[in-house]
């Protein structure tokens, strides 16, 4: 665990300057607007350590697979997170030295990334080689309103000299990806051009055919006055800027404001990129650095209306709770179809693919309460866009009649992900990606969504466990063979409880959108038959699997069973381990976690969580005694489900430390490894937790439900919600709870079990 | 299946040239000595595909090792079979056209390997583009009595014009592995030198630093007479050779002597290198070419008239079992502790390592009964020498206290392998380690073998039994958690029968075997017993596994179970399966293959097959009734265990079906993969076959057994065993079984369970 951070309700802030921790900032100061994304590199150059990253949303490349065994199925290549041109770059030169803060002298360093009106600010003072001081300012952002644009402001004031300050604001597309397999390059760049004031960079991603296309203007000013300079034209194969040239007196400030157009096929024709960049980087100039930045300040202001949870009397969990909606809402904004919510967003290039179940398990209750519902939908659309790859999955790997497998990673609908334990096993990710039609249904009472997209989706899904699952002659019962679930740390297992109980989830509940459909809108059923080929037979075998499915239980302890064999394993709890080969998984050679009985994330848990309604308090009790102490929390998605559950049964002190473990888990760096970026996905996990968790918001029966409870260590805490268009403040203290209605018609909905009818513009309060 | 190879008692003949055939001709006409082996590439220069593989036993290359996924406990880098400096290499030369099968018209042409007397041979007329025709003929052995020397004849006869010939007889060290991981050259060459008459080239592994000399000298004739010819020397930095030139009248015939000296720093030191290199390159040229083979063929004599097997009345059967003894002898001779049975012996370089289970569990039984004990002695005392890394490649998956796993594939001892589920779980290897000192012991009498090094190995890998078995609560019983068994189309399962029978019977092999040191040779126990720091109470766990052990068993059915959840599965037969989907493990995805009843090679049977005395006759034909019919024999490790169980429960013509699927996979290329090489160490299962299946030998309690039945497609066979130092020859036909004692010494043993002396030197006739 790192921290170097300093708290604050509103900004993460790094003062003074470790190069140790310069990778781990350049993660958490990332800055993004669902469009685009860009770490926090440095605008001067820099030659210390760095991970270069500049991303354009639904941008890949499919790098060919590596593995040491290849294994039929294997996707031949898959989608990398593409790191693209760089359009931030400045080199600065005083008066004939390169600035570059690893070879200066640094007298004072402050990194602050403002997450209430999204932007990411350095300040420092540094001495050069030959003594001379100078005072740097910088701030950019790429824009919320201008969603296309980035714009920076760098300024330069020299302290104790007066001299020559240049600026060489460029676009460099000779950039490459850390994680390629086979050192290639993954861009070929087409069409650079460079004119006084301007320049623009094209590029295209091999085999993918992306291109994309970064014009940049610019404006010089000292002490604020716009200047006339004559820039020198700097164009190579890959590289294209502007070299301007000040002669500045000490105590003067100039300063450049870059501002960046950037397009994309996705969004153009070949034909347009140029000049829309060229159109766009021009509105920018002209609108003015201080006007882009309000549009995109009132924007962040309106999302953190919605999505900010307030804490009183915790600093370091306001800012954790809030750094971690800013980067959500930083990922995604729900307003393009093709794109999702990757597991490290805009942070970093690890793991291939951008769309995992992470984004239907976790970050879909997220979206679905703090933002219009639309958002959550096209996150549903995208998988429905996927639904023909996803039946040429489940083909390849020998199902057939339209049977769908989702991929467990990926970016355009194939598969990326080559662990065979995984890729193949890991299928529960059907459960959650059918699961999320029903959430999302229920808490926007959308069913229309049925007819129009998700029932194709769910038959899909149906056909396929319909098939996965086979019956034990030997048992009489429905058994499914060599999964793995959400606990990674058992692989090829039988019977894995979550799994089965999903698949007989999602197997009724087609059967129940299909009698939907059927009686809603028999026209478009009968159009759906056509089109699935569907023959209401199928439902038989759906049934009997429903009625005569095998689910693991143990009689004695009367708690579900993770797998057919998880007893017949050394029963050891996590706390008994020596700390020294915590986590295991970097300690343990993968055969020894295997046959352990520890769980890497939830896992019978999860599945409890998902469908709580259909378990006793009880029931819940004894699962979660039973499974959290042999539970590792090795998976940033582990810890919240737990929180969740522990608020539910009562135990809330158990809710809070599982809680801490998520909410600053990147801001802390609790694994080493945020230099690689952040866990995007997991911090709805941290959103869980509380609205979830503590403020025990449930929607049943598409009713709503709370049962909040507080942590000793807070004094309030509030929360937004959104359920069925109606927007409800929480606030939660040790003595009461408060509804704020910023809703235009009556809520109904149900606090500690009890109807509560709040009016439109009014609160009701209610005793703890 | 691939047939292009013509029927022969004793040869492997090729008719015609098939450039589509000439990888696997490659591989099928190697030849090799134990020390050193060569596939049978062109010595001319040839532009087609073509596999270079020169190969020296011990050398081996530290490659760095390729996955996709990281998991703790992987080889950084694993041991590569080697290609080495190719000093066979003869440019051939005709009046200004470079001799090149690809590229001029081929005439004629015979390949030919004399597996009687260890050759070989290719004859060809071909004619160049400018219209002339040339008639070659060559020859070539690695030698079996001069095991550092090479030699190759090689002949040119002008046809219709007269001209010069040129030869060029060259050492190539500029050579590459097909299968670099990273694409990396493997040697350095240290030194090269050539004079007129002589070359000499130096090489060094990278990493492993291995040293190998190669010196070559050579004679030239005209008419068979030795001619005085001035040499050019050619010496680049990697390459080395002489060019001489005839002028050959038409009818002539040019041909050229090639003898090679091959040294290496496994034998020598750096220094001695060279000079013995040259030393057996000049011997070799005094001693001659005729003289060379002569003394090579005689060593072959000797071998078969142990080795051989007779089959009348199918030829294709007889060059069958003859071509797999053969390429079992040029493997490997037991002369040298250092070196194993590589899979692909010296015939191509896929898989890393050089020694697999397949060692212990099929070539000792071969090596066993046709060759001195002192071979198998040496197989024993190579993974003697190998149990500290053993026990440090156990200690690395979080064992201790000496317990020792063998690792899955090596070549120095270390760890080659990096597939979770086989690197970490396919332990049964362990077990065939143990095994094979009792089945030494028991074909040997020599006891002693255990204090001397029996003994350790055996407590190092009752410890990791051990360890790695675990108590199950739930169950009262003693389980194993998370293994391979042989049949690799299961991972990760729990209780395999087969491998649980083998750790239990180590369990208790390794006590008789302590208890027999410490009455036999009390001090060395003693010294042994400080040596491993053991304690006679560990035997107390070691007792109870015995006792308490969990095999996996159906009632109903009265077999054993492979595993515990294997009725869960769909059954079906191999029978049933569409044979357009046929190998599966070329059209199944993997985790289909997982969830399948479908069994790669032997598992059940397997252990049936290694501890058949523990079984009745009908306990071994349920097993096998069962399991037979769900194998789909994809190793090819799997018939040959099947061929000896069938004849065991009467059942012949299945045991001759499976025979087939054995003998002649390799020369009938089944699995279209003989390009890559030979499937070396499955070639001695082909010999169990007979021996142990028609033949029914078994030797049990130290004594001798023989059980033999004929298919009806044969009229008779014979083979050869040693037993205890006597040697004996059975001949079996329809009528009757003949023992021919070539002992010196009475040896007693039982036909059809009835106790037979027969006299040295005499025979005895059985009737059937």
């Amino acid at each position: 665990m790192k921290k170097y951070l300093k708290y604050d309700e509103w900004c993460v802030i790094e003062d003074g300057f470790d190069p140790a921790n310069h990778q781990a900032s350049e993660s958490i100061f990332s800055i993004g607007n669902g469009k685009m994304g860009q770490r926090a590199n440095f605008e001067e150059k820099y030659t210390g350590d760095s991970l270069q990253g500049s991303y354009i949303a639904g941008v890949y490349y499919p790098d060919k697979t590596r593995v040491g065994w290849w294994k039929n199925g294997y996707p031949e290549y898959f989608a990398k997170v593409l790191n693209s041109p760089n359009w931030i770059g400045i080199n600065v030169n005083i008066d004939g030295f390169e600035l570059d803060l690893n070879t200066c002298k640094i007298d004072s360093f402050t990194r602050t990334l403002n997450m209430k009106e999204g932007f990411l600010q350095r300040e420092f003072g540094a001495t050069l080689n030959d003594g001379k001081k100078v005072l740097v300012k910088t701030r950019r952002f790429v824009s919320m309103a201008d969603t296309e644009n980035g714009a920076i402001r760098y300024s330069v004031t020299p302290i104790n000299f007066s001299g020559k300050i240049s600026f060489t604001p460029y676009i460099d597309g000779d950039i490459v990806n850390e994680d390629s397999n086979y050192d290639e390059q993954f861009w070929n760049v087409l069409d650079v051009q460079a004119a006084e004031g301007f320049a623009y960079l094209e590029s295209q991603t091999k085999k993918s055919d992306f291109r994309c296309g970064f014009a940049m203007k610019y404006l010089i000013k000292l002490n604020e006055k716009p200047q006339k300079t004559n820039a020198e034209v700097v164009q190579l194969n890959k590289w294209v800027g502007n070299k301007v040239e000040l002669e500045v007196k000490e105590g003067e400030t100039a300063s450049i404001e870059k501002y960046v157009g950037v397009t994309s096929s996705l969004n153009y024709t070949t034909g347009e990129l140029k000049s829309k960049a060229e159109e766009l980087a021009s509105y920018a100039c002209h609108k003015g650095f201080d006007q882009m930045f309000e549009d995109h300040r009132s924007k962040w202001a309106e999302k953190w209306v919605h999505s900010d949870i307030k804490i009183k009397g915790d600093v370091a969990a306001q800012q954790g709770i809030r750094f971690n909606i800013f980067h959500l809402n930083q990922t995604y904004t729900g307003e393009d179809e093709r794109l999702n919510v990757g597991p490290k967003g805009f942070t970093g290039e690890k793991y291939g693919g951008t769309t995992y179940w992470d984004t239907e398990a976790y970050c879909v209750p997220f979206f679905l309460m703090t933002a219009p519902s639309e958002v959550t939908r096209q996150l549903l659309i995208y998988r429905y866009k996927h639904l023909p790859r996803a039946i040429e999955n489940a083909a390849k790997l020998g199902f057939k009649d339209g049977a769908a497998l989702y991929p467990m990673v990926t970016a355009n609908g194939e598969e990326c992900h080559n662990e065979w334990e995984i890729t193949f096993e890991e299928i529960h990710r059907n459960g959650a990606i059918a699961f999320a039609i029903h959430n999302y249904i229920r808490h926007t009472g959308d069913k229309k969504y049925l007819e129009e997209y998700g029932l194709e989706v769910l038959v899909g899904i149906s056909r396929f466990w319909s098939q996965r699952i086979t019956f034990s002659e030997a048992r009489q019962k429905y058994v499914m063979l060599g999964v793995t679930g959400p606990n990674e740390y058992e692989n090829n297992i039988n019977n894995n409880w979550y799994t089965n109980k999903m698949a007989t989830w999602c197997l009724k509940y087609t059967q129940e959108a299909l009698a939907h459909v059927k009686s809603a809108a028999p026209a478009r059923y009968d159009e759906l038959v056509a089109k699935m080929s569907f023959k209401e037979e199928e439902t038989n075998r759906w049934q009997d699997i429903v009625d005569r499915m095998h689910f693991p239980y143990n009689e004695e302890l009367k708690v579900f069973m993770q797998q057919d064999g998880f007893m017949d394993k050394e029963q050891v709890m996590a706390d008994d381990l020596d700390p020294a080969e915590r986590p295991i998984n970097q300690h343990w050679s993968w055969d020894r976690i295997l046959r352990s009985n520890f769980i890497k994330q939830a896992d019978t848990l999860q599945g409890i969580y998902v469908l709580e309604e259909e378990f006793s308090d009880e029931e819940i009790e004894r699962n979660f005694n039973f499974y959290e102490p042999r539970t590792v929390h090795e998976s940033s998605l582990s810890p919240c489900v737990h929180s969740v559950m522990a608020a539910k049964i009562g135990r809330t002190e158990k809710a809070y430390e599982m809680y801490l473990r998520t909410s600053r888990l990147d801001l802390d760096d609790y694994n080493a490894e945020v230099h690689e970026g952040l866990h995007i996905t997991s911090m709805a996990g941290t959103w869980m937790s509380i609205v979830e968790g503590f403020g025990g918001k449930r929607a049943y029966d598409e009713k709503l439900y709370l049962t909040p409870t507080i942590p000793n260590e807070w004094e309030e805490y509030a929360f937004r919600i959104t359920f069925k268009g109606k927007d409800l403040e929480v606030r939660v203290n040790a003595k009461e709870v408060e509804i704020i209605s910023h809703a235009t018609l009556p809520a109904e909905l149900f606090v500690y079990g009890k109807p509560v009818m709040v009016e439109p513009k009014k609160s009701i309060t209610i005793s703890r």
